[in-house]
């Protein structure tokens, strides 16, 4: 059963702190039907609110939001339906994301259809880190006079294809809520978040944290054909560097990539990795982005995928 | 200007030697018009004749034929339109490869369509060597008895993402034949054979050559954003080993894939490249496959892609 777990992202900052803030729990499950994704619970405190959707994740802030979505939604179409909702002079930042996806052509638009779009109410530019014939990361950016604190970091720790013994495991039907946490040692790795978190079926898992204006979220697909875990945090630094290893030694992808946004890590994040592209610019709003892409060099050969019937 | 490079593949094995090689050129063209391809030119020998098509090659011997169609071109259609014409009975082994495309959403079908397609009138098993996240062939072949011999051998080499330099070269718009012929070092590293290639506008290349049964295709798409060069060849072992040094050296892809029917390479193949999979299958009609894929670890910081407009 194939599922698409790269996750479109948006990210819009906004002058008024009222604006975002102000709005009420309706808005936003309209904001998220647009997308084709439904929210399925939420947590909250003083500083963001934290909404776990049917497909991946939506988090609110006094001066911005975050939105994830995953699978064969169109988070395109909530991004424009905020643009209009929001006004377009309120928009400090506006910056929409795609990953390489599995399969593509299951995908109800591209990136271009999607940059389009947007361009019809946003200035902006489209770029591309990594190669076509490899993993990539697509972003639109607003070309607003807008300049990014050093501080508004944000890490993206994307996982591909996990090791048999973690796939094994994260596909059982059973699994409970507390058992993936374990799993994952995220009390360890991460202490002191509230968190809210569901298992889908017959698998699958997300996962929201907030403590004050920090967040983590999990997403975790496990099917054998498309195994992708997602991790993405506005940590500090110091912490995120020995959270990825963290991710790395648990969930033993056989490859994973880092997209970072005013944080640079060092290059041999992880033991047994090769780094194969290596990627980097500072956008006109002030962020200094970073992609890097890493693979486990080979040890052993692997049988192919013998489709069913 | 993106351009499909990645070919899909056809190759058919008939019983009775008569069948393909009394078909005419009328014939030809009409399967290849099935694909949305057309001829440019031929060149034969005694043993074989060889199309050069708009997108990519055909190759028709007594016992076989192959196909390789690239762009958007469907050549399960073609397939299909085959099968019927040489009748199911008259098959002894039928196999269609896919490789991963760079923009799969554009192509006018997919793998699982395709052997939907091809289901309803062969029995087979369809497979992938590779990860869906990464390079990867898709392959499905027929379940009839048939056992192909140890000397029943083809290579692909496959490569993505030329060197700046020779993606310079190979892009200026004036190059000739000639100029081509004589970069990628072609008499000196495969002499002797009869030559039949196209320099497409603005540029791309396609070559098919012979001698005696043997043959070996080149087709070049040099498009910046989508850099791709394959190789083919039934040329024995010890021959082919050195030659995928040779154009490893001469084109300097970032990435390259390995696929060998009957041959097995070293792992070894190209100093600079790490191998980050390899895939090993023993198909049920005798072939015994190997999928491997190499990438260069990287040492330079790239810029992003910025997408005109």
């Amino acid at each position: 059963m194939f599922f698409e777990g790269a996750e479109k992202k948006l990210e819009i900052i906004v002058h008024n702190p009222h604006i975002l803030w102000d709005l009420g729990d309706a808005f936003w499950a309209e904001v998220v039907s647009h997308s084709q994704a439904t929210i399925l619970s939420q947590i909250n405190n003083d500083h963001v609110k934290a909404y776990l959707l049917s497909e991946s994740s939506l988090f609110v802030w006094k001066d911005r939001l975050l939105m994830l979505t995953c699978g064969e939604t169109k988070l395109v179409d909530a991004a424009d339906f905020l643009i209009d909702k929001l006004g377009r002079d309120e928009i400090k930042s506006l910056i929409f994301q795609r990953k390489n996806e599995y399969r593509s052509h299951l995908q109800k638009s591209n990136f271009e259809e999607d940059v389009a779009l947007l361009k019809k109410k946003v200035d902006g530019r489209a770029l591309r880190f990594g190669k076509l014939h490899g993993h990539h990361n697509l972003v639109f950016h607003s070309t607003k006079d807008f300049a990014a604190s050093a501080e508004d970091a944000t890490s993206e720790f994307l996982m591909y294809d996990m090791d048999k013994e973690v796939s094994n495991f994260l596909t059982r039907v059973d699994l409970t809520k507390v058992e993936i946490q374990k799993f994952l040692k995220l009390e360890e790795a991460l202490p002191g978040f509230k968190i809210d978190d569901y298992v889908f079926s017959p698998y699958g898992y997300s996962l929201n944290a907030i403590k004050d204006s920090s967040y983590y979220t999990i997403h975790v697909t496990p099917q054998e054909t498309s195994a992708y875990v997602s991790f993405e945090t506005n940590l500090s630094l110091t912490d995120k560097h020995g959270i990825l290893r963290h991710f790395a030694s648990v969930l033993k992808p056989n490859s994973f990539d880092v997209m970072t946004f005013n944080e640079e890590l060092p290059k041999d994040l992880a033991q047994g990795y090769e780094l194969i592209y290596q990627g980097q610019d500072k956008l006109s709003t002030g962020y200094s982005v970073d992609f890097k892409t890493y693979y486990q060099i080979s040890k052993v050969i692997e049988k192919p995928h013998y489709y069913e019937n």
